[in-house]
């Protein structure tokens, strides 16, 4: 019951705020009193009233004394989505692997802003519930987590993952999960396993760099296909691909990418699915941002349309609980034996204690309530970098409009040169993530991808405003 | 200084252990009284005293009352060690996969007697310090160790590897180390980054089966090389090989191999070394048991005579403090470029919490007096198995004179079939490792591997008592 509640005020604030911004409403406007829209859409008061709140603490209305609530939100103008990618076709394949390490070693050095990383800040993290368990764990686990886990994983842990499912109308039992240290491990196992030197596999395009850096790795080719900023991989493309060319899997993120923050709907999901049943070709699937929506409510993913175990979907909890925990996991549908035999073979077990104690958390409900928590703040510093990025950049930039995940994507003016834009930002410790890591073509070089998991404050938002300058300097 | 002490009492013990054990003193000898020991060696009456303290507690001598120490093992005769392998040259490859997934089952089950897995009991883990460590690391690490590690993985341990490396002549500092999730994964980066699909790689045989099944999932091509059971891999088959073929990387267990139980001498390392410099070939070694030394101190390894960076020096903690934690890592030489980037695409960072905790008990000295500890209990176990070999098993057993790690292996008659052994050692909760698991070839039908790791009683004596009488009955 507290839940449907939940979404149902979400949902009327996400509505105004809609309104909001498409200028529906417009600054200084009066909404509709609590009451008036009570009556109107048949909803109680205190629903509307949370409603309001939301929209009040997201700085979009405020209420004045004795008279109402007004929209006091200007969005100086509606920033354009970049246009959907058209990877070229060329046989020239380059992984920028020197740009890569320069920017993950801007991670290392202290005092720097990293708007060019993926995880979340500390800030965002339970820490102190997790050391709860932690001890909780060594308490109760057999000889305190010093022993090897099975293969599989932790039983508890592939138990409340199962439930978890459920969510995304998943149907998962344990024995359909398999534990890994983390979730580019899960995805390591799945390449391994499926793919082997010379073959190719399909990616989006820009591809988080760590799928195209595990498939360099591996020797596999790799295929960039034409992405849509808002809803993914162009079913089109991938369709005449899949009919022309040997592919031996998909690797796809298909809620909140990584990092183009698209969101691909039911429908497209359904239909990639249908599509690699009809080729007889494996997916894997990349839902790590999956539990990270603004909406009101879990997207599903493409594991929830398999009906022939095609689909090998990978998570984690580094995204929501513990990046260093390395808890992470791969429901591999019929691919089961070999991806355990893959993590048998390359690393034996994951580590005992953090399983057990993610396995905890994930039981008692207080992921959820975190979730919640964290879904919130997100969303916040999304709507504090929109707000940022429309009155200190320039007019030119293209913005997307995730709806959920950790990532912005900006397309500059045709020419922009992010690399040098980057080494200027350093010198003012902010470090971003040139579009150029995601692709081995010689695309995305006017782009970036920036991290909003950040803790969010005055420096976070001078940092914001010191690259808007350098780029309207540019 | 008391290190020194302790080397001495321990080199003196096991003087007089090979007396009784090669029968030059037999049963019902008097000793030589501790103060003509002392006068005859100028070294203290202490120092004596705890070698004879050492050699009863070992069973070996009594103590009779007001007249001296006797003699009071009786090794019914010396089992003889296995003629060193010639694995045939035949193309016909096949890892056991089956058999090796069916033992790693038997982990599973309840009440099993694990004769036959790699690890230590939990009786011989410092489990409760290491559960301080625990508290402690979560209290001092930043951010409880929630976030991700560098790349190279915790300096603190690093640090702690590299002093550690002084007990066997290496000369490492921190930077010379990269941590990995357990030793495995230290060799699965090692050949994922030298070997590809189609190369060749060189091994022991018989040889631990988690490298076969790691080069099977790499797609390489493994030559198994004739195997002294004293000495380890034979020099000439090496180089003859080595000019004869194209390899990609050795691999071997120098120390108290793994199943073999060989410790190769220093001029076979220094030699090993020198043939992988000529031809330029990468050694990866797994150094894993190198602590785990019988005799008074701790044998070089092949990274001691590696003066060109050729040698991937493999190990962890998982056979002397956790398994479950997965700490291990790599010295990787020249190749610490590759080995960092490997480790980054397959798995990004390894869990922190445990890494701290694995940093801090080698730093507070814990570690040497844990370790001298197991290294007893491992000798007395040792030995309790060869008497207990000796008492009940047939006449036609050959077995290895490991001096250090885990593992007795066992050679029974021709045509002895091990695998239905195995069937039937499980019938009484007996699980053993059949000796094909460690090879491609057809080859070891008839011998085993025996972990000895195991916590001492009634229990496991009785295990071993029936072990033997299966095969006596069969």
């Amino acid at each position: 019951m507290e839940i449907i509640k939940d979404y149902l005020y979400l949902n009327i604030a996400r509505q105004f705020e809609s309104q909001i911004r498409d200028g529906v409403l417009k600054m200084g406007d009066k909404l509709p009193s609590v009451r008036q829209v009570s009556r109107e859409r048949g909803i109680s008061i205190n629903t509307i009233t949370q409603a309001y709140l939301e929209l009040e603490s997201l700085s979009l209305i405020e209420s004045r004394p004795k008279s109402g609530f007004y929209v006091c939100y200007s969005q100086k103008r509606n920033l354009p989505v970049p246009s959907p990618s058209k990877p070229p076709l060329s046989a020239l394949h380059q992984l920028e692997e020197d740009l890569i390490d320069k920017v993950y070693d801007s991670m290392r050095e202290k005092n720097i802003t990293l708007l060019s990383l993926g995880f979340p800040a500390a800030e965002l993290l339970p820490i102190a519930k997790l050391n709860k368990g932690l001890v909780h764990a060594m308490r109760t686990l057999p000889d305190s987590g010093t022993g090897y886990e099975p293969v599989p994983g932790n039983e508890k842990l592939r138990n409340e993952i199962a439930r978890l499912s459920f969510s995304w109308g998943g149907n998962l039992k344990a024995e359909d999960i398999v534990t890994t240290p983390g979730c580019i491990s899960a995805l390591s196992y799945c390449l391994t396993a499926l793919a082997g030197p010379g073959d190719t596999i399909i990616v989006e395009s820009p591809a988080y760099f760590g799928i195209l850096q595990l498939a360099k790795s591996l020797r596999l080719k790799v295929i960039e296909l034409p992405t849509n900023f808002i809803t993914g991989i162009e079913l089109d493309a991938l369709k005449n691909t899949l009919s022309k060319r040997r592919i031996a899997a998909c690797v796809l993120i298909s809620n909140f990418n990584n990092p183009s923050g698209s969101l691909m709907p039911a429908d497209h999901k359904k239909e990639v699915v249908r599509l690699m049943e009809y080729h007889n070709i494996p997916l894997i699937e990349d839902d790590i941002y999956g539990e990270l929506y603004f909406g009101s409510h879990r997207p599903t993913n493409c594991k929830t349309y398999d009906e022939s175990g095609l689909v090998l979907c990978c998570s984690s909890v580094s995204k929501t609980l513990a990046p260093g925990y390395r808890v992470g996991w791969v429901s591999p549908g019929r691919f089961k034996d070999q991806i355990m035999r893959t993590k048998l073979h390359h690393s034996l077990s994951s580590a005992s204690i953090t399983q057990e104690v993610v396995a905890d958390f994930l039981k008692n409900g207080r992921y959820e309530n975190h979730l919640r928590k964290i879904r919130a703040t997100l969303y916040n510093n999304y709507r504090n970098y929109v707000k940022t990025i429309n009155e200190h950049f320039p007019d030119h930039v293209k913005l997307t409009q995730p709806q959920g995940g950790f990532f912005l994507w900006l397309e500059l003016e045709k020419g922009f040169d992010v690399i040098s834009l980057y080494e200027k930002a350093m010198r003012f410790n902010i470090s971003i993530a040139p579009g150029r890591m995601f692709s081995l073509h010689k695309q995305f070089q006017n782009c970036m991808r920036l991290n909003y998991g950040m803790y969010w404050n005055k420096e976070l938002e001078k940092s914001l405003e010191i690259l808007g300058m350098l780029i309207s300097k540019t």
